[in-house]
């Protein structure tokens, strides 16, 4: 029986998983992606990752079931030719990381955006699943991952929504304060920038700082250099005002972006992912507020909002499974090239 | 051969065609909606539009091969009801207008929003149609329409792309400004409240009545009691500094609205209409400066902006094509239906 490998490149880790055709998790892998290292070494840990997954074990020869590998990634990037062409928080520029991996381990290779895998992923195997009563899948349904950054995937129709330079659901990059700070991308007010795992740190960094340095007010953030998202989830739990402040502006962009995707997509489902939302259930519920409060009244009443179900794996899964798909169309393409050829 | 009635229920006018199944128009009716006469004043204009079309001349009896009339109204609506459930610009409160027209002229009626009727319509005859080389349709395809107020549609994968609740491309109700003023739906810093040919007109009231009264600068706004977008952007033009403030405090958040939408959807082409594009070039540049400035640089490059080729027409020669297209799904469902059951 095939089976294919998923690899979900983030900022913070790279989770890969072999899966069979079903989707069933064989093995799973995940290293730290160390992203200050630069791209040659993120490369061959994402290479390393991918040939322990394909080997199965240490020793053994390559897997002779293993069918395609599919990659997920923060964009933008060009799906066509493999390539990532930048990405706020990876160091890579212009990188085929489709063809260098392919190279290495002669298998087809399929890159896609990681928020379109764990969509996918979630369409077909979480979330968007098990949700809807009577087997039929969440249609349209839409993915929100909040982690290092923001980034989001559509199922339209049953199909992954791409768009037409394969760049679509770019939501850590829509515009939610016109004056708001500068992004990495060199825009003003991008989601990314105000609400993202990142974000929160930064907010939180410098609070604590100013703290320590007594130019700000107290607060139990400077009790962590480089306090991180978690942290500052924790200090809001803990009564601390200058951690809830962060936290909470952080959450409202959050309702926001949230509500505009609603908006422009009317799904039947939103599933909201990604490490941030470990911080407990006020990022979904500040997400369903947002709906709430911005929405076509008809839009929020249909809508469901739901956690993801698949943890970590949703990205690997869903790369995972597009592989599968893309390889089947790839060889039905083939198969009718040929009869029409023959 | 079949013809298709279309009707356009705007904020201002009511816009009607009677087409032949390819989408030439055979007769169009246009007159005013008057919105302030109330819901069954506007009703029995849409209806007389709609006998006058599928009569062809007075005193004739109906056309015999009218099959269906397409309607399409700002949102938000039941599309599958037939049902107006609410509009800003318009006094209908959860109004049965498909049902209603239905009785009167004996024909299926089929509603839809009006951004998305326009979509179709450039998409099948204006700007989607003639833009890309080789006689295939652009695709994504986004349509924007600047007027009474802000709407739009998407044509994705050949289809119209309506979403779960019928609503989806309610870019007037996308959140621009968190903090901003309050729109007539309820929440703060919609596009429409910033950016709609109201907007501006209502901006421009105000200046005008603060420069007569002393309260404000003087401007030329003030020779109108009301002025409306066309009379901000002519003192614009013509150096008045009150209403250039005005018209590009607009212009910058429609920019915004365009990017945002670009940013999400990934389009192929976006064709921008309605009523305020007629002030001129200066709003299509803005669109394209917001989208060059905001949206990915991959999705800017991938991206054509162009003006609605249909003119008044695309939401009513949308409106019948979808009828049109309706019909056949709908016969053909019966067929299969029929012959699943025999």
């Amino acid at each position: 029986m095939a089976e294919f490998i998923g690899i979900d490149l983030g900022g913070t880790k790279i989770r890969g998983v072999l899966t069979d055709h079903s989707g069933r998790v064989i093995l799973a892998r995940e290293v730290l992606t160390l992203a200050s290292e630069g791209e040659e070494a993120i490369f061959s840990r994402i290479a390393s990752i991918t040939r322990d997954l394909a080997h199965g074990a240490p020793g053994d020869g390559m897997r002779p079931d293993v069918q395609a590998i599919g990659i997920c990634a923060p964009g933008p990037l060009d799906s066509a030719k493999g390539r990532i062409l930048v990405t706020e928080n990876l160091p890579f520029i212009d990188f085929p990381l489709g063809p260098r991996l392919k190279e290495l381990l002669g298998l087809p290779v399929f890159l896609d955006n990681d928020g379109a895998a764990a969509a996918m992923g979630e369409y077909l195997h979480g979330a968007g699943r098990s949700s809807v009563v009577g087997g039929r899948p969440a249609d349209p349904l839409l993915y929100l991952t909040i982690s290092t950054g923001i980034g989001a995937g559509a199922i339209l129709g049953g199909r992954l929504f791409r768009g037409h330079s394969s760049n679509a659901l770019e939501a850590g990059h829509m515009t939610l304060e016109p004056g708001g700070p500068t992004c990495a991308c060199g825009n003003q007010g991008c989601a990314e920038v105000l609400a993202s795992g990142t974000a929160i740190s930064i907010a939180a960094t410098a609070a604590a700082e100013a703290a320590r340095e007594g130019s700000g007010p107290q607060t139990a953030l400077s009790a962590w250099t480089q306090p991180g998202s978690r942290e500052a989830f924790l200090a809001a739990a803990g009564g601390d005002r200058v951690a809830e402040a962060i936290v909470s502006e952080a959450l409202g962009y959050l309702g926001i972006c949230a509500a505009n995707l609603a908006t422009l997509f009317d799904p039947e489902v939103l599933i909201v992912g990604g490490g941030v939302t470990r911080a407990g259930p006020r990022v979904i519920e500040a997400i369903r507020a947002g709906v709430r409060e911005r929405c076509p009244r008809v839009v929020a009443e249909g809508l469901r909002i739901l956690p993801a179900s698949l943890g970590d794996d949703s990205g690997a899964l869903g790369a995972a499974a597009l592989a599968a798909l893309s390889l089947e169309g790839s060889s039905r393409e083939a198969h009718s090239a040929s009869r029409n050829a023959g």
